[in-house]
């Protein structure tokens, strides 16, 4: 019985362009403390798992390789997808290559986590209720009514719904209640009962992930077989049908570091400076002066230059996307 | 008889920073169509004038030089002033290097100006004035109650009265009444008159430039002489007080490029892309994005950027200012 660290490396993180790109996702940016975020998401769980497993694709293995390489991180194996087929398909790849009776916990690659006392403490106790043979979620305890994330209603340890993002007035009655929390996209599970649960509950998806990973080469998987898989998540796939659901309410901190609201926040928290109107520049560049600006940040890169209101850093997005269509040198 | 544009080089234009700098003063940005507002000036007034005469100082000649050069002007005689004495004794030097009969048309070298038929209209007419010994002044119909420049109160094409930089108030009862034009630094009359007015209403500085100048040495002035020259300017020390004043009110258009503000609002008459929300970029530089900014200005240099709300162009002469103490090597 081993604990497997599954890391799942996706998306490129368009709300933080220009300093992420196609060929640059957010969790390969040097941002913290030099380190990303896919370095020190596998330097955080090597405390507490036996084993690495990375579940990327082909456009990014090579900066997962080299990010492990700069971490001191030698033990690994790993999963190339070829083309996205989202979390269910990616989980079970990973479940399908590892022993039944395995301890998976699966986490995304692209988060920042404070208090590791706390994270410690809920692992443990995820730990524990996998290797009773339950699903596991971890559920955060909410900051804010953040309408960005799903929400797990719960008591206890139990599960008593999942709900979709919500708006803001239900989120502050989520806040309210007390026992709503964020879903982490984090989960913790035995290989065996996962994939048990996944071919009853979806078994399109269990059965094409089965083929594919059984025909995958190094790890390499086909693109022909890939396609065929249904894309969809593991909570829909998986965890919100299954009657063997367990949530560990949580209490250590967690940022997606998704916005340049985020990396802003994080930053000033950490000392780094702004002018006295709280403007500030991330990235490299000229000496840069703010003049009847409050609140702005520029990014700068040796392509592309980005001024924003930090109060609009979710519409980063959108400026990605209308790129994609009219300069799409500039965001690959 | 001739008529020699006179043309005053000083200045820094620190509102402009950080395209200009105290090494690229205002005047020699190539900013219009390719040209400096410098060699606009020289090349204007060509058409109205036998002889050019710079004077400038020994920080900006090179740079009035090679602008010359390049706008294919090869005539011309230079007066090198050792340090800043203010536009009395500018003028002072250029009227003792001249004829007494010699009409001089004195103008600065950093404005932008429209219309060169009403132009040459208002020219025509001062020069007669001067033939007949006046002292001429150049009002310019205000456009707006502007509170940065001097006003001219006249009846026809006499001088009622000067008045200083008003409130905003003031301003618009000088637009109001009808009779109040702009001052626009720009002056006409014989040099013998000028200097004759000068003589009797500011004898210090008519001793000191007399002393100056005749120890030039091949147009450069010695900076000990120099020193000894009140520092006023030519309003001041003679259009306040003589009799002998002429004003031509004059309909042509005239901006001194004086703010990021003004350098805006001339681009956008010529064509220069904003974007949707009105945000440009000036300078050279990677391809930029604005978002949540209105009508902000990103001034692109190699050594520093400015981004700025179009609105607060005026304060940027605060920010030179703090940088000449804290970092002068940024604006030097």
């Amino acid at each position: 019985l081993k604990i497997i660290n599954v890391i799942l490396s996706g998306g490129v993180g368009s709300r933080l362009w220009p300093l992420s790109r196609k060929s640059k996702p957010k969790q390969y940016l040097p941002l913290f403390e030099g380190q990303t975020l896919f370095q020190k998401t596998a330097l955080r769980n090597r405390n507490f798992c036996e084993k690495i497993l990375v579940v990327g694709n082909i456009d990014n293995y090579n900066l997962s390789r080299k990010d492990l390489a700069q971490a001191g991180i030698k033990e690994y194996q790993e999963i190339i997808e070829a083309c996205p087929r989202n979390t269910a398909a990616a989980i079970a790849f990973a479940a399908f290559s590892c022993e039944p009776s395995d301890i998976l916990f699966v986490t995304p690659s692209d988060h920042l986590i404070g208090n590791q006392n706390l994270y410690q403490k809920a692992l443990i106790r995820a730990f524990e209720l996998a290797k009773e043979g339950y699903l596991v979620t971890f559920g955060l305890k909410p900051s804010r009514p953040d309408t960005g994330f799903g929400y797990i209603e719960s008591q206890g340890e139990q599960v008593k719904s999942f709900r979709e993002k919500p708006d803001l007035e239900r989120a502050i009655q989520f806040i309210d209640a007390g026992n709503f929390y964020w879903n982490s996209g984090m989960f913790c599970f035995q290989a065996g009962v996962f994939l048990e649960e996944l071919e009853k509950l979806t078994p399109e998806v269990y059965k094409s992930s089965k083929e594919a990973i059984d025909h995958a080469i190094d790890g390499k998987l086909h693109e022909s077989l890939s396609l065929r898989i249904p894309s969809i998540s593991v909570d829909y796939a998986v965890m919100e049908k299954t009657d063997r659901i367990r949530v560990v309410p949580s209490e250590f901190t967690w940022s997606d570091m998704g916005s340049f609201e985020a990396i802003y926040d994080h930053f000033v928290s950490e000392g780094y400076p702004t002018d006295e109107s709280g403007n500030m520049v991330i990235g490299e560049g000229p000496y840069t002066e703010f003049l009847g600006l409050k609140e702005c940040i520029l990014v700068n890169t040796p392509e592309c230059i980005l001024v924003l209101d930090k109060n609009k850093a979710q519409d980063v997005k959108k400026v990605f996307e209308r790129l994609e269509v009219d300069k799409p040198h500039l965001i690959n």
